[in-house]
């Protein structure tokens, strides 16, 4: 059977709310979001609901925005998350951040696969380095230089595999008759020396459904692509445009070659955000309000639209469409991937406001419209190669998860794009990644 | 009202299979208990259903039994437990072992605070030093002196507990009218400069309805003592006797208030381990037949036994009582706080299997009996001021912890021993005692 190749979903859970952090002040939500797991959980579920491959947890160890009027830009502690909801789903993936660079590799190691086994094999691991200040700090430490951390993140990973793998598959025998809890002979010790990270084990945990978690990369400095070539069956990418996607999607399945691996071992997701309503301009309004909660913020994002198009928006009326004498001065910024979106849109005769509504200074694409448009902008970034498939995150999850779940997944399912059900209940399979167990070490 | 005074109750959950490491192979056992969340989550539903105060779990970040025959010493990982745990319970309270050796304090503030916060109210710390060389070579570590390990661990909750209080009381706003998610001014790092801790804060987490998790300690060597009446409010003890718990009780109290608290402020809980049937005599079986999964560890036990009353058990029929001439020969080892109760069970006139079966060279204090042979146990202790509550170790969890809350819970309760019901639902309040947040500095 020649099946069509199908696009892969994951939702990026945030801090509970979504990725535009004052959608918590729209009457759709829920305003405690943040420290109510129950609603973190039911989101989770809907998310199944709508079978998406997984949940995705970004995380950094520090508080790192300003929460006098916006949500935070996390979860308050990824791997309670995870656990909660792997208690109460079935078949979604858990991924989740977790630091190379502030981790001790026992501990990290002896959490996830804890959770894989419990979970039934729906872990993975985004395995990143940090380097912020603000991080540093927290953990008595100075900044670490780029070869320091990569080095380090080389090692945590080999060093967690191998941990992972210290129980070998069958070593955990329970069985009453003959009194053999464990076979000893196949439980071993790690003894992993490296530069920067030495752990012996071996962790008091055996094989889970998937062996152990699969890794996750992001980041696309050249440090991070080889450290995804190695190691990461799924990459989280920020790209703008396609083209971007595609190349940054091809540098990655090269560098999984390079290190003897097959190009289809790397799932790339691409992060969108979206605004699902009945009609665009329904959805343009809700971004509209959304944007006015904070009017001096408002000011200054358009304020940095104008210069993104070179212009000064000072004094005008922000709610009208631009003179087309002013539009014919405007030039996109070739320094900002997003300036040429920003552009046609205020071509279209939006006005500047209406253009912001469109999300054109997000950190991701976005999708403001019907669920049909956010259905057309998946199945093209797809079509054209561009990705393996979506890091989704909805403006707002409360509602956001449920439009995306009801309407755009009945879509793609129509046109054949992505599964109808679930093919597995181990996130490695969901993937369609090939199985390993224990370190990666290279031919 | 002049209330009598009640014992506090927790649960030790071991691995899943309960306090003898050879029960899991009993008819009634579920053999991979181990792994099954499912199962662990059942024994604490049928905690809270007795009413009990808490689940305990032990930890070491080691595998550190011989699996061969036996089952593990702890849970896969106290964290996931717990957190499973926590989302299908309500009222019982989860303490937790986390070494204050092995962990960075920010990840594990940020673990237990997000956990106190999702259970509202329920987590507690037992805040151990580690200081085996299996855990240390996990580590990457040497192993550290006892002024290193307590310099450290006093270090250690201090930086957690201010960690902790980081976000004040309030700071949390999320009010949809102002816009006004949280108040910064009231968010505030913490800048924890020690000798060997720093972090700077703050953590992303508001308070829990218990404010933070309580701190407990387990360990009776004299720095154990000073970090227990610095910062604990219940400590897990070991104790052979009534008058040695009696005792170590006093020392835990005056410590407390030579740290400027109330003696009332620390919980000592006694671990006790039992086998509960419908008679003594079906108690024992029980007891033997798991003693005879291992005929090679039963006659080194009976060895033991044996030096342990001054006799030597070579070549006797261990299935029947000593002759008179022997006892009298027999002298309790006064170095080994179990022999006198060895030697009156021989006297008694059981077998040495049967004295073994009364668990006599067990880690704790045993019963083995009926149900209100345990609660006559409790009553005796409890009312001689040995403790202010226990530790309970089922010999199998499957079916101990029913037998315990269905049966051993009615008798202290109609002897006024033992609550009725939750007072309240924060651990901090079923412990009575004061609430703390913050950092606790001496005054």
């Amino acid at each position: 059977m020649n099946m069509k190749k199908q696009m892969k979903i994951v939702l990026q859970m945030v801090s509970g709310y979504g990725g535009e952090f004052k959608t918590w002040r729209l009457p759709e939500a829920k305003e405690d979001a943040y420290t109510d797991m129950d609603f973190y959980v039911e989101m989770a579920q809907l998310a199944e609901k709508g079978k998406l491959h997984a949940l995705f947890m970004a995380d950094t160890p520090a508080l790192v925005n300003d929460l006098t009027q916006d949500t935070p830009m996390h979860s308050m502690d990824p791997l309670i998350a995870m656990t909660s909801v792997a208690r109460a789903t079935k078949h979604i993936g858990l991924v989740g951040t977790f630091s190379t660079t502030f981790n001790e590799p026992y501990n990290l190691a002896r959490h996830l696969k804890a959770l894989d086994v419990i979970s039934h094999g729906r872990v993975g691991w985004n395995a990143v380095t940090t380097s912020t200040p603000a991080t540093a700090a927290n953990f008595g430490s100075h900044l670490k230089s780029t070869q320091e951390r990569y080095g380090r993140a080389h090692e945590m990973i080999e060093a967690v595999q191998g941990l992972w793998g210290s129980w070998e598959k069958g070593a955990y025998i329970h069985d009453k008759q003959s009194g053999q809890f464990a076979d000893m002979g196949r439980i071993k010790p790690l003894n992993y020396q490296g530069e920067y990270i030495q752990t012996k084990g071996p962790l008091p945990i055996p094989p889970s459904e998937q062996g152990q978690p699969p890794i996750f990369q992001a980041g696309p400095s050249p440090e991070g692509i080889r450290l995804a070539g190695r190691f990461a069956s799924g990459v989280y990418a920020n790209p703008f445009t396609i083209e971007e996607s595609r190349e940054y999607r091809n540098i990655l399945r090269e560098s999984a070659v390079a290190h003897g691996r097959s190009a289809d071992d790397i799932n790339v997701f691409t992060g969108f955000m979206f605004t699902i309503a009945d009609s665009k301009e329904e959805a343009l309004a809700r971004r509209r309000r959304v944007l006015e909660f904070d009017k001096e913020e408002l000011a200054h994002r358009l304020s940095y639209l104008g210069a993104m198009v070179g212009l000064n928006f000072q004094g005008i009326d922000p709610y009208q469409p631009l003179p087309d004498s002013w539009l014919k001065l405007a030039r996109a910024n070739p320094h900002d991937p997003r300036s040429p979106r920003a552009l046609a849109v205020l071509k279209e005769g939006y006005s500047p406001v209406d253009t912001l509504a469109h999300g054109v200074i997000n950190y991701h694409p976005v999708v403001v419209g019907t669920a049909k448009d956010v259905a057309d902008f998946l199945e093209e970034w797809f079509e054209a190669g561009a990705t393996d498939g979506f890091s989704i995150v909805p403006d707002l999850a409360h509602d956001g998860v449920r439009a995306f779940v009801e309407q755009v997944v009945p879509i793609l399912q129509e046109r054949g794009l992505f599964h109808k059900d679930y093919e597995s209940s181990t996130l490695r399979d969901l993937l369609g990644v090939p199985y390993q167990y224990g370190i990666r070490t290279e031919e």
